[in-house]
């Protein structure tokens, strides 16, 4: 079952994470040399295809431009509840029956909710592509919404976040400290949702929520494998091509943020934590909002600072000082609006959490102050490089770098021209970027405590 | 002119507003002993009589249903602005035409806008009580709302944002502590609105406002003073009552607050600040969302705890330890939706603000375990009596009461039990209030700071 792994949860110590986020890795040209297509459907579904003939395997995406920051008032979490209703009976087909067909051919699927986007995957056969693309273009539009259906996936949420948030003190802290970063842009709304408006999600919400979103003209479909771009073409004509073009969207326009003006800190005390941990996070301007190269800026920032073992938060803390288990930056660049950089740390041995504190903070205005040096320049470089490779290796990275890029107003040409753009970020801007934005007076530090230590 | 002093600045350390917000003051009966009349116009309007004939003077009330919270997602302030605007032309009359009649009779008039609703007023003598109707109740449905009209009074609430808020670095505080200390309800937006929505707002947000809410079945008519029932029922359905009714709006169901699990700071240091402060809030139910006598037990809380000179934080704090220029309790319990409740204090000679600190969150943790003396909610509720005896004595309190009631969802009947249910309250029912809500790990406490001492 493939439905319970919807929401992407926003998790700083999650090297995972870390690497998929901090370090987005492009091609001009797919990995075995031919060339990315683009174009569109008559009813305005664009399509990307990245061929990539290594293997007999493909990668099948559908990205709606709509995720949690897109949800009405009150109505939180409904993107997310969406995704798991996406997996209900069709009129087609009875509930479950896709993922059978998928799990039949040896394939896998999933799908995941973002603040910005919500998508839906299949990685199977070449020949099994059209079967999928029916399957998908089906229940863009055909979804049987009972209430029935409604409130049994109401409940199967509920406990989700009952079991991912709410047992979890780190999760409720990371929440907590996001609707605090967060003064008036929805992203300070969890993507799961609000426990008290989840349980009042209904047919109505859900209906509304599928017809304004659910169309061809709201979605991007990603294709990445072993498939040429003329018969993905032919074969997405056959299938989405059939559906009519829903109502045109208004521009997606949130509410922004205010200017910050103050530091803030959340903490949270609770028996379940063994060893204490703090993040630090600003606001800072994503590659959608940035004036041009600030947010590769603040990529290669993020990469220096805390990127990886080679980054300075790491050797200074965990190598040389031997204070911190774990340490290191992130950067959540694609988005729609502005977004957020953080760092974080977790003392190690006799070290305190305001050691470890001390010692990230130093880090951060040493390299506001003193900028980077060139060869720490050119080493982050090469890093995101080296990434490149690794994403190029696999299909689903491309998929996804694709389809996360052109669902956060960004363009295939975007894609395609980041590795440039990388290249020609100066230490001078790195600094710039540093000095700008990550300004302790309009700080948010997140405090996670055992219980006896309530005091930091 | 009038317009100016619209919004209600939510100032903690204005001694004027905690009296008038912490200590709701009511009468069964008016001033005189006559009987307040409450009825509805054929088109929905609601009018409340409280006859005082002790002066010939009249209080005129219009309290519309409609305030921040009520505003779309990106538009905030709009409400505020929209006050602004009633000051404008109509259809009948050239802007500053009321406004002149007003003083031409020596009069005085104002308005103000808050998270739950937008009053007019007016005090005149008796005999221009028509004429004021007839004003009034033309602004209801006959401004004319030009583009230029809207681009002129822009800039003056832009000034006034700057003027108020974004010069005044205990208002910034304020702001980023309510945005803070609120993570769901649109409480957390302050009522003037951020800046950069506020520049964007334009003719067709300001029509649609006017056109939602601007009706009588949305508006209460409050008048006090010289008047018979009888005859302001004549005279307001001559002016008034003409005015069609509106469309029905659907019950003004907010987004609220999840549970709260962190303690939270906010910190703003600047060069301006002399004498540093701090206060602490809670998320508290209000009269209307609390069960049945907790929000009274609120209000006795916070008069026993910093309700004014008598209170135990004024005694400890200011008289007894002499570390504190300032320190109190503010209940704001007339509000639709969830509310806050606030203690504050300011250090004194050579007191520190962690001294201070400590001591009122001695006193807090204090009256959550030990709770209050019979003495003490005598002695408390003797001060509300006399509160009362003040309230009665000035009719355009009595005026405020039962206009803030009845637009934040409450009756007349609420406004005559409310004594009744104060008398109720148990010394237990005050000690598990303070236990339940008074909670340090769900607390938020805004820090302000001279420049110079960043680290508190």
């Amino acid at each position: 079952m493939t439905f319970h792994a919807g929401w992407l949860r926003r998790c700083l110590v999650s090297a995972t994470l870390v690497v998929a986020v901090a370090a987005p890795a492009f091609a001009q040209t797919a990995p075995d040399g031919a060339k990315v297509a683009d174009f569109s459907l008559a009813n305005g579904m664009e399509v990307v295809v990245i061929p990539d003939h290594r293997a007999p395997i493909v990668t099948h995406m559908v990205w709606y431009k709509a995720g949690s920051a897109d949800e009405p008032p009150g109505k939180s979490g409904i993107a997310h509840f969406f995704e798991h209703l996406m997996f209900k009976a069709t009129t087609n087909h009875p509930a479950g029956e896709f993922d059978r067909a998928v799990a039949a051919i040896g394939g896998n699927d999933n799908a995941f909710t973002s603040y910005d986007y919500t998508a839906f995957h299949e990685t199977v056969a070449p020949q099994a592509l059209e079967e999928m693309m029916g399957f998908e273009a089906d229940r863009m539009r055909n979804l049987v919404l009972t209430d029935e259906t409604v409130a049994t996936e109401r409940d199967v949420i509920m406990e989700e976040r009952r079991a991912r948030i709410d047992n979890e003190p780190d999760a409720l802290l990371d929440e907590a400290v996001d609707a605090t970063l967060w003064l008036n842009q929805p992203y300070r709304i969890p993507v799961i949702g609000w426990m008290q408006e989840i349980e009042k999600l209904n047919r109505a919400d859900a209906r509304a929520f599928y017809d304004r979103y659910y169309a061809p003209n709201n979605a991007v479909l990603v294709v990445a494998g072993d498939v040429a771009p003329d018969a993905v073409k032919a074969m997405a004509e056959r299938t989405y091509g059939l559906i009519p073009r829903g109502q045109d969207l208004p521009p997606r326009v949130r509410p922004v943020e205010p200017e910050q003006h103050t530091r803030r800190t959340v903490t949270l005390a609770d028996d379940r934590v063994g060893v204490p941990s703090f993040s630090t996070r600003w606001v800072v301007p994503s590659y959608r909002t940035a004036r041009p190269g600030e947010a590769e800026a603040l990529d290669l920032l993020a990469e220096i600072l805390g990127g990886g073992i080679r980054s300075r938060l790491y050797q200074e803390l965990v190598v040389h000082k031997g204070i911190a288990s774990s340490a290191g930056a992130v950067f959540r660049g694609r988005t729609l609006d502005d977004t957020s950089f953080a760092v974080y740390a977790a003392p190690l041995g006799k070290a305190g959490l305001a050691d470890v504190e001390a010692a990230v903070d130093t880090e951060v205005a040493r390299i506001g102050r003193d900028g980077v040096t060139d060869a720490e320049l050119q080493a982050a470089k090469d890093r995101f490089v080296r990434s490149m490779i690794f994403a190029r290796d696999r299909q689903e990275s491309m998929a996804n770098i694709y389809g996360s890029t052109l669902a956060t107003g960004g363009t295939v040409r975007d894609v395609q021209e980041w590795p440039d753009r990388i290249r020609k970020v100066t230490a001078g801007e790195i600094k710039a970027a540093a000095a700008r934005y990550l300004v302790q007076a309009s700080s948010v530090t997140g405090y996670l405590l055992p219980q006896q230590q309530t005091e930091n």
